[in-house]
């Protein structure tokens, strides 16, 4: 076959003998050393160059997503590195993949739940009392329809997640507390009074929400927790080889298997 | 079974309902906004914080190694997220799962293969000259066992790769040119006379060097790779929701199938 | 801490210095060249075994769903292999990994679509015209709600996917041809009058409806067609390695870039 | 850029509108119903349609290798499905992932470590006492070398691993009891006089062997395993939606977490 129109545009990387550009720029010339990791992590999605307190913002929010301790998902990757110590990239992405609904999807979902609920406005509010009215329907809905709000609540952090008023404070010293923190900070106001009981606003959902803010596409945000989670495994993995555990994870299991017929009896 | 000495131990995160821990600080109050992400990956893989110079190279690496185009990893997660797109994690770990020995390798195998001449040294030596010796018998070895020497060469670049000159300045610059990137330097200069032929040192091998000069565990060098090449990967996946190539590259594929039978005839 | 009740219940393996059992089952005295692999993989997953009409009808599925020749899951593994060649797992796991809504999964969501219009019948029909009835409405509610029916069209094979007869011969011989099976056949029969067109009963699709009526949980059904999947990466990967097109594919690629402005103009 | 030469070979599967080929056959016609699962996995690795008795032992390879209960790959599965449970294909790809080198491994190596003997050979031995001499200089060389024969040695099993006779006996049966199972008896007789202890030949190593006298490409042996392994996988997915235990790992680890400073005082 004759493919004459064969072409694959790209506006990310392309190179020639001399030169390798990226996002339009050369990268050894203008890149290296001039932009930091965080910054071209966020030009390569948004396809602009951040500003400064973007970057700040960004990376903020990538510091606070990096680990949380023993999750599944670092678990998942020390056992994959068990079996598999010559794959560090298996065992990174065995990690990764438990990326999903349950552990890391809040950011996600917060970020689209409140760009969801901005969308839907004819007028964006000016100050704390729109905001609070907005957000009464908001989470009036939510209740009605008996759906769980994205970025409240907490398993351990019941009264108030540390990482919340830190974000917050960062956006707002550099000028991106936009719609989505608003948002969401009003629904941690109103909220008590609609569902009868107060939620801490988790570190997750603020989270989405900056990044929201920031004008990062929300369909993506679960990708700069993954980002985030990289660096987290990465010590996960790094620590497991000075100081395994996983052995330890497979023996406590395994010694404490229990058989149980398929029908439960 | 009574477990009375389980125990599971991490540096790296634990958390009570006040305070989360990351690498024994408050992650609120002492991390967010107050170390960068490159600052922190490079912290949790080496247990313990850099210095603003060490942070500079390690960014500048990891900029260097964050994409390279369409390489088969970035069109295989591509690939992945046209077919499965709601889990965007299971595109990146697609790509990052290509991260293996031939195409993110390098950075890796330059480094242990300088390791290892380096730990194989009486003493080390202080000069250009020195090094150069050393260089000599390392280039020599690895001909006489037709091993090739990881980091020189290039397919595109075969004159000379953009990005090594830069990454060795900016680290002579945070004073930190250290042995790996000596000896790879006098590698540069001493194979011609050897090999009979001049190859460029690439920009992968330097990163490789560069990491190794940092005091990383050249174990886990590849992981470096990984964590780049994710944000790399992001930056592709954004794209393919704006401006998608999968479907072109799956037809182009099919529609350019022959039958072969299995014996080749 | 003291873990007393440690307990980790499993109906699927154990095994002590003398006998390895499986399901209960003495592996090597009663599995071993006694139950064929497709029968296997059924009973790991029902938790019960299956009768010798049910693994004929399970296995049809299985061959039918292994290859469907350079699919992007395909290319994918190859890619990844292509990067990565010492790591098999990798590049079979990143083929698996494309197995999600749009190219594996309507086996899984045509199942589910079935068992839920099934689910919603206070009786079920006896005969043909009965079906008739219940496909009509079912098929009548998608077009109001602007849903596509699963399994229903094809862009290769428009009039008809020559796997869907042979199925359904296969599952009436067996005696398993249940109502799955029979409401999609209506389906494929009241359709044109309420669609205004015709539309094939695709391959992926009849194989939904036949696992749902060997019983085998809907939530499920992708695991099976990712099981038949794996059969089918690893002959990709085994010809990768004899005859690879992997490079060619990145070539392709790589050759036919063009650089296009993130604004796109 | 006009590619008139673009052509993508393969011998597994093309389609048109009527047709589905798949290894050169009619995959409706001649396939559907009339080869098992097992039977066309062997087929499109090898490249052949194997004999009856060729499938017959490789199908009870699957079996013996497709489940060992909670091993760490099974583990890292369901903890990846408790972390994304949208994501059926992730949690099977993380278990997958560990299919390395140290619990999966076992089978591929041994292949290998008794094909290089065998290839090494100038003629054959034709009866148990010639075998007996092959292995004695096999078990002396890696001895020698202070390296571990592939397949040799079980933590659990220490006196006999149950599946070994059994392979053997079924493989002697079809008259597949070829050289790789022949040396691999032949080092089970001869290595205690030369160790100086006696270990049992393991059930990962015989599948190895049995699978190389199958004619089965030894760098491919591993990939056998994963499929045999992507069936015990579903089945623990299966069960952890009827009882899962991951959460239940998750919390035992969690809540025996000690931190422990990075400089390990």
């Amino acid at each position: 076959m004759a493919d004459r129109e064969l072409s694959f545009p790209t506006a990310i990387g392309t190179s020639d003998p001399d030169q390798i550009r990226l996002l339009g720029q050369d990268l050894a010339a203008d890149l290296m050393g001039k932009v930091g990791f965080g910054e071209l992590a966020y030009w390569l999605v948004a396809g602009r160059r951040p500003t400064p307190g973007e970057v700040r913002v960004f990376e903020t929010v990538l510091v606070a997503l990096a680990d949380h301790g023993f999750t599944p998902t670092a678990i998942a990757a020390r056992l994959t590195y068990l079996s598999a110590p010559e794959s560090l990239q298996g065992a990174l992405a065995a990690g990764l993949l438990g990326g999903g609904s349950r552990f890391l999807g809040v950011t996600e979902d917060c970020g689209r739940f409140l760009a969801d609920a901005i969308a839907g406005l004819t007028e964006r509010p000016t100050d704390d009392a729109g905001w609070d009215e907005v957000a009464r329907a908001v989470v009036g809905t939510a209740r009605a329809d008996r759906r769980l709000i994205p970025g409240l609540g907490h398993p351990v952090h019941k009264v108030g997640d540390p990482r919340t008023p830190v974000l917050i404070r960062i956006a707002d010293e550099e000028g991106l507390r936009g719609p989505h923190l608003r948002l969401f900070e009003a629904i941690g106001r109103v909220h008590p009074a609609i569902l009868g009981r107060t939620l801490p606003l988790n570190g997750a959902g603020v989270c989405g929400a900056a990044l929201a803010d920031l004008g990062l596409p929300v369909e993506l945000l679960r990708g700069f927790a993954l980002l985030a989670r990289a660096a987290g495994l990465l010590g996960h993995l790094a620590e497991e080889r000075r100081n395994p555990i996983g052995m330890d994870v497979y023996r406590t299991v395994d010694r404490n298997t229990r058989y149980l017929p398929p029908d439960g009896s």
